[in-house]
This record gives C-alpha cells, structure tokens and sequence, in this order.
C-alpha cells in the first residue's frame, strides 16, 4: 500500500544548496531556518533552484457527533455555512488566500448535511461523524477512504499546476476529537490537555475533558495501528487532513501544517509513515493549550507567532510568505565569488 | 522641534476596526495578533479600512571608525560593496524586497569612501564615524543631522507613493556601538551584553567587550537627552534609523523594525518622543545576544522567529506579509450579520 512507499529526499541537490548558501552574500548562517527551510525544498523538489510556483490550501470540511455532549459554543450548521464562507474567499483562509493568490480547495468530506454548492468538492463520506463518547467516530475502512480523500486531493491540486500545499479544516467541536487523539498518543489525561478551541467557556472545560475520557473508555486501543486511534476518535476532517500530510510524501510536495488540528494529524501521518516528517512544514504557533505539545511531538517549532487560534488553515497561508522568501534567498541573492570580492 | 510633535492614533477609527472585527465570521479574539495590527494601523493611517499600498525599505549605510579596535569579521570595505548589492536585489534584503515588490532606498549616510553610484542615495555626513573606544563618534550636529536624514528620507518615499516602511541598515562593526548605546541606556555591562554579531568569533568576544568598556569610559554621558548618547555612542546608520523611526511619527506612517539594530534606534527614537511607540511594528526575533532585551525595553514582542541574524532589514521586508495580512482581515472577511448568521 503507498503508504509504506518511499521517497527520501534529493540528498545531492540538498548538498549543492547547503554549498551555495554559505557562499551567499552574507554571513554564513545568518538567515537561519531560511537556510533549513530552502534546504528542504530543495530535497523535495529534487532541484538546487526551489521554486514556489503555485500555492493551494485543501481545506478538509466536516462534523463531529460528539457536538451532541455540548462540547462547542457553535451550532453545528456554522460548519456548513463556514464552509460556503471559505470558498468564497470571505472567511479568514479564504481572504488571507486570495491575498497571496492561493487557490482554495474546500471539501465537504463529512458535513451534516444534505445540501451542496458548486463551490465545494464533494467527497462526503458520511453526514458528520458518529459521537465518540459512544463509540468509534467511524469505521476503519471509512478513515481509510477520508485519508485517501486527502491524497486525492493533493493529487488533484498538483494535477492543476500547484506545488506547495497548506492544510486546513472547518468543523465545529474538532478539537475535542484531536484531544482524544492526542490523549490517545501520549497516555495524558484529558484534564492535563484539553484547551479552549474557539472560546469554549473556561468554566466548562472540565465537561469537555470528561467527554474525552469517555470517548476514551468507550473506544480501547487494542493494536499500534494508528488507524485505529484515528478511526474511533477522530472524524473526517482530521482523518481528510493525514491525508493531505500523507500525500505530500506519496506525491511529492511540501505540505505546511497549520495549528493543533493539522499538527494532531500529522501525528498520525508520522506514525504511519516516519518519512512524512521529511515534507511537513510547521507554520504559526496556535494559541490552544496543547498545540505547543503536539508540535513539539513532531520536532517542529513553528516560526510565526501572532496568538492565533482560528484554524481553517488560516495560519498554514501565512508561512507560504516565508516558504518563497527561502527560494528567492536561494535562487536571487549572488554569491562572494559573483560578487567579486572574497568570502568574509 | 518636530521632535516634539504630537500625532495621536485616531481612537474612533481604532474603535471602529475592533467593533468590525468582533463581528467578522470567527470566534472573537481567535486572529491574535492580526486584530491587534489591524486596529494600530486603522489609529495611524485613520481609517477603518486601512491598506498598505506600497512597501519601501530604506537602508542606512554607514562605516564605524571602531572597526580599528578589530571588533568585527569582515573588513570596512564590504559595508561600500554590499551597499550596491543591497540597491541591486542580490543581498538579503535587496533580494527580498524585490520578491515582495518593495522599493529599496539605499542611503549612503557615512560610508568610508569618495566613490558614489546612481544606485545608491547620496546623503553622506562623513566618511565613517569616528572610533567610539578613543572618543565621540559624531558631533551632536551630526547626529542631528543624520536623523534629519532619515526623517527626510521618510518624507521622499511618502512623496514618491509608499505608506509602510521597513528599517535597514549596513555597517560593518555596528553591533558593537548598538551595545555600547544599549550599555548606557540600561546601565547594564558590556560583558553581559555583548553579542557575535554577524559571526564574530566566541572566544575573542571579552576583546569586544572590553573595546565597548572603553567606548562608555572616553564618553562620559552627562545629560538625560538620548541624542548625547547616540551622537558619543553610535553611528551614522543607527542615527539614521532614529531618524526613520521618528520619521513615522513625524509624517504619519507605520515603521516596521528590523533586528537588534533598529531596536537600539528605536529605544533612542522612544526617549526622544514616547508617541514613537505608537507607530512600530516589530518583526522578526533576531538571533544576537541581547536583542531580545531591546524589544522587551520597547515593550515589543516579535512574531516571526527564524534565527535570523542578518541584519540589512531582512527581517523587517518578511512583516510586510504579516501588516497586509491583517489589513486583508479587516477589509476581506465579512461579518456574522454579512453572512446571515448570529454571532457565535
């Protein structure tokens, strides 16, 4: 199965930019994770010349039967309606998007709902997730079909010209599934994880937390599969978005995180496949109490920090702006020796 | 003087932009720090649909005569050399700004040499300061004047069409003035606070310091007025950054800061007139020692972290994306009421 395949990255054209970078006009080391950042792309794009030609983020649209517990200070409808709003570019993903010209892929992967708009990719495979302090979110055959769902679709926005990919969600109550996940991953309590999500009542987050503990009794890990975990605690949109991670490895593009959602995700991704970790980028740093964790989890330390905590990948859109700047470090500044004076 | 102009943010339209962005399609507060941009620029261009129309960068360029002490790696010429590179788009900076579409003003305020160039914006005062360790490194009229430049300088590029402005500079050996300048400033010793600057090496930094020690005994500060100590202390690039950063004030723009450098100006800049604070952004968290401290002195916390140590105003050119972001917030997303729906 392609998630056992295997795609290391170009470890000469690595070796070249390294090379050139340090020949760069300016302190050797001076730019930092630009240097690491454009080494990576390098390594992914298998060229000493990376280039960021077309961006698109795939925002991954579904609900959670666990919105039944209370869990979400939304009605679950906002989903939906967010969605629309997202495509259309007025949500927060959707201007940043337009700002910077990235396409907008917006896909209903597990809405509650039976109405649909030209403005979506519909790949529902169930109306919204089954409620995990109950039971499985879904079956493991339906995770399987979300995580393909999400390499399709970075299959489909390669296919149309883009090759640098954000990853993005809408779905109200997902954070409690990611913290059942997460939960899951570390053997932490709920209590120590749980955070606020989208101004969830601080008064009411020991509910929230009890919500993931039951989700957790009422769902027993019993293998190291990480599907497992991710098919009875997730739901569409997490499952949707390992597979968007997973797809930057099965295709070949970088893939940018963006907060806790996304980097709960990737965590999954990793475990099925630890090569992944070689074409995720980490964006800002989201402001929910345990994103600092999960990040850390995958080695990652996100360079944008402006206590954001809005998710849609509105944050992921913002570090394309720093992807570019480490191509034109590499490919537009000039070396010492073309420069006509020594190295210093 | 001017430097005792009062221009106070427009409160009406900052109150305006926070009322319309707690009504945009988010959970309230969830754009961090976007939201509180976005209501800074709404005080200072006063408007509540503010925009950055056009980005420039302007880069004081300047020699030390304290590069005679042997405080920094790369001999004085270089500061002429990567003058011509940083007006031509292949250094750092100059390769940034182009790939944001920003106008670089590169400014010759006291470069060690007779030679000139079109690419370059001749404003000279002279050919290097002079050596801090043995005495003042300007007059207190050349320090004046060299903030008048950089005023000046904000002033052109206002006129010329640009409404954002990021700081740059290039001077070989200017951290070790900055730190002598942060020394007096905080009383603080050189030892503490000194730093590699741009690859020093480690073991020849108490050299540095000691050098720094020297520059606060031969320039015994006898007077509260800040400008003493950045005329005895400084430099012409730093000088000239002042300048540019009460430049903001002075006409009505937003500064955005760089690295380390700037930040010493801008603690300058602040004691000259406190109001300054009102139109800086910070940006980037740059890698030298004691950086950190100066934004925390100016109560600022920088959002972009990539180890970056460069200088030039490569830092500051990576913030454009953050302000325009934040403007696209206000401007771009709709509210709940635009989208039919009630708050959530």
């Amino acid at each position: 199965m392609y998630f056992k395949a295997l795609r290391p990255l170009d470890e000469m054209c690595m070796q070249q930019t390294r090379n050139r970078i340090d020949q760069l006009v300016k302190p050797q080391g001076s730019l930092g994770k630009l240097e690491e950042i454009a080494i990576q792309l390098a390594g992914i794009y298998g060229t000493n010349t990376p280039h960021i030609n077309n961006k698109a983020v795939i925002v991954m649209c579904a609900d959670h039967g666990v919105c039944e517990e209370n869990v979400a200070s939304a009605p679950q409808v906002v989903t939906w309606i967010q969605s629309l709003n997202i495509a259309k570019g007025v949500s927060g993903v959707g201007a940043l998007s337009k700002m910077c010209a990235a396409t907008v892929y917006t896909v209903d992967i597990g809405i509650a709902t039976d109405e649909v708009s030209p403005l979506l990719y519909h790949q529902k495979i169930a109306k919204g997730s089954n409620n995990i302090a109950m039971g499985p979110s879904m079956t493991y055959e339906q995770a399987i079909k979300a995580i393909e769902t999400g390499i399709n679709m970075v299959k489909k926005a390669i296919d149309e010209g883009h090759n640098v990919i954000a990853t993005g969600e809408m779905g109200i109550g997902n954070t409690t599934p990611s913290t059942a996940i997460l939960c899951a991953l570390t053997k932490m309590s709920p209590q120590t994880l749980v955070g606020v999500g989208a101004n969830f009542p601080v008064e009411k987050l020991s509910h929230k937390a009890d919500v993931i503990q039951r989700a957790l009794n009422a769902n027993p890990i019993t293998t190291e599969d990480p599907i497992e975990i991710l098919s009875k605690l997730g739901g569409y949109d997490i499952a949707g978005m390992t597979g968007i991670i997973l797809g930057g490895l099965v295709h070949g593009v970088p893939i940018i995180l963006d907060g806790y959602i996304s980097s709960v995700a990737a965590l999954i991704a990793t475990r099925i496949n630890p090569q992944v970790k070689d074409y995720i980028f980490p964006s800002h740093a989201s402001e929910e109490k345990s994103a600092a964790l999960a990040s850390e989890l995958l080695g990652l330390k996100p360079f944008i920090h402006l206590n954001m905590r809005l998710g849609e990948g509105s944050g992921a859109v913002l570090a394309f702006n720093v992807l570019e700047s480490a191509c034109t470090m590499v490919n537009n500044m000039i070396t010492f020796e073309e420069a006509g004076i020594g190295v210093v």
